[in-house]
């Protein structure tokens, strides 16, 4: 096992889906992504919250031996985000976004993360990747995610991080319009073309597409009758894949990088049936195993 | 083997897509099931055409030893369809549609085809489809298709019809419709509480859910680079999966269902190659098994 270190926001958060309504929740890249991935590994959190930060939400990840010495406290309020999804669970709706301390977010790596094998840099400004990446010394993978934002006003920096990275996990409709084609095929060549090893598209209730060393692997998300918040799923999936590669710890392949992809998979599929962290918080290894199982067998046949 | 009786509609399509336009091309659901399905089996179909239907157009048919003594001409035009797809390959928008001599189609079995085993009802109104259902003796297996059309105006008696055949083979968006939710699972629920024994939901480029005896079977469709012209997918879909239980003329059930699946989808990913018929007019058999090698590479994984 090796250690894993995240750098990503940490936010409140103020949903509203079909389903209900969930008000100053836990929330941001960061904390979905942790949560996830201390199911398999110890987690090193880079981030910035507020003064208003409760010490309830420290501890939640601290209990899951999650090392928060990365986490900046400063003055002034939380990253909040506030948003909706109707009926189409694919598509959140943004009602307001206020930034607060997370504006000013300067990554800075405590000594002791500095070895951290495992790195993923979450959905943040592709110059602050740029700038965790500088001050990890011999990380083995390390992997990134992006926003339709870094897209339209950052995208040649991007391109700069994509490759310096061995994995990009991207949502499908970011995948698209970074390459300029509503294809996923050809979206997905193009991201690999900027020297990732492998980029991993997300596709919501869709399930994932990866593409690496020419192969494609895909499948569909598990079947979920009850999605009551999509919110974090990606983060989620992220924090499967990478808490995989890290509990194993074994040489990265093809094989790894799709069983990575597999428990991202189930990960989420757990996570859009709560609010916020409710789901995943409560998550187990025998309820991954289980959902691991029957997820097999609703994408297994035998060739007759 | 045993025969398949397709009814549905035959008709002249005009198309325009991202990647060009064909005029007047042969279409209709009746013509790319019977083109997909006669790879595997004998088919007979019954339909109408007008006058103006082209000696080739009969003779493409013959040619794949479909029977098309259930095929009525009679005076006037054939059925007209005009459509485009934009960017977004997975729905077409409708340009317009004259129906023509199919506005009074009324089918009519000849005595040859009363004893089809498998019996596919593609996308007419319900209470044709029931007429059809009259004639024929003793079928083994039946399907039915259907349209958001029907959905709105027919609806109850569609839920007869479904009441009265093995399988329901439908479109995502109309499978919502018709169950009044966005979420497929429960949707693909819902119509299998109607009486067939297999509900089968067409996802486009994500491939196929597909429910029966209380099992999900759900996988992405193979990977396609170069959709021309996604007209016909489902069609051709339906036409693999009839086609691979004809052949094989076993006990349908768990497994069978889920290999016609895998056939359909191997089908209608080369149907969006080319526009109208003309990727599958030329399949053959070796084409079918290399990409079903492919397809098994793209969705296998070994559990670390």
């Amino acid at each position: 096992m090796s250690e894993i270190l995240v750098v990503g926001s940490v936010a409140y958060d103020s949903i509203s889906t079909p389903q209900g309504k969930a008000e100053h929740i836990l929330g941001g890249s960061a904390n979905y992504f942790s949560v996830a991935s201390s199911l398999y590994a110890k987690v090193n959190v880079v981030g910035v919250v507020g003064d208003d930060y409760a010490e309830k939400d420290f501890e939640l990840l601290r209990s899951r031996n999650v090392s928060l010495e990365g986490l900046q406290q400063v003055s002034g309020k939380t990253f909040h985000w506030q948003g909706k999804y109707e009926d189409d669970m694919n598509e959140a709706i943004t009602l307001e976004t206020q930034l607060n301390v997370f504006e000013h977010f300067d990554p800075t790596l405590p000594e002791s993360y500095k070895d951290s094998k495992y790195v993923f840099l979450a959905n943040i400004d592709p110059e602050l990747q740029l700038k965790v990446l500088e001050q990890v010394r011999s990380p083995k993978f390390v992997g990134l995610d992006t926003m339709n934002l870094w897209i339209d006003i950052k995208k040649d920096k991007l391109k700069e991080v994509m490759g310096k990275v061995d994995v990009v996990l991207i949502n499908e409709g970011e995948a698209r319009m970074f390459a300029g084609t509503m294809n996923t095929v050809k979206a997905i060549k193009e991201i690999a073309s900027h020297g990732p090893r492998g980029v991993v598209v997300k596709r919501g209730e869709y399930g994932f597409m990866m593409y690496s060393e020419g192969q494609f692997f895909v499948l569909p998300a598990f079947p979920v009758d009850n999605v009551v918040d999509p919110t974090g799923a990606g983060d989620t999936f992220a924090g499967g894949f990478f808490g995989y590669l890290a509990k194993t710890n074994t040489e990265v392949n093809m094989e790894s990088l799709k069983n990575a992809c597999i428990h991202g998979c189930l990960i989420a599929s757990y996570t859009v049936e709560g609010f916020g962290l409710s789901k995943i918080e409560k998550l187990d290894w025998s309820m991954v195993e289980g959902r691991h199982n029957k997820y097999r067998s609703v994408i297994s046949y035998n060739q007759l």
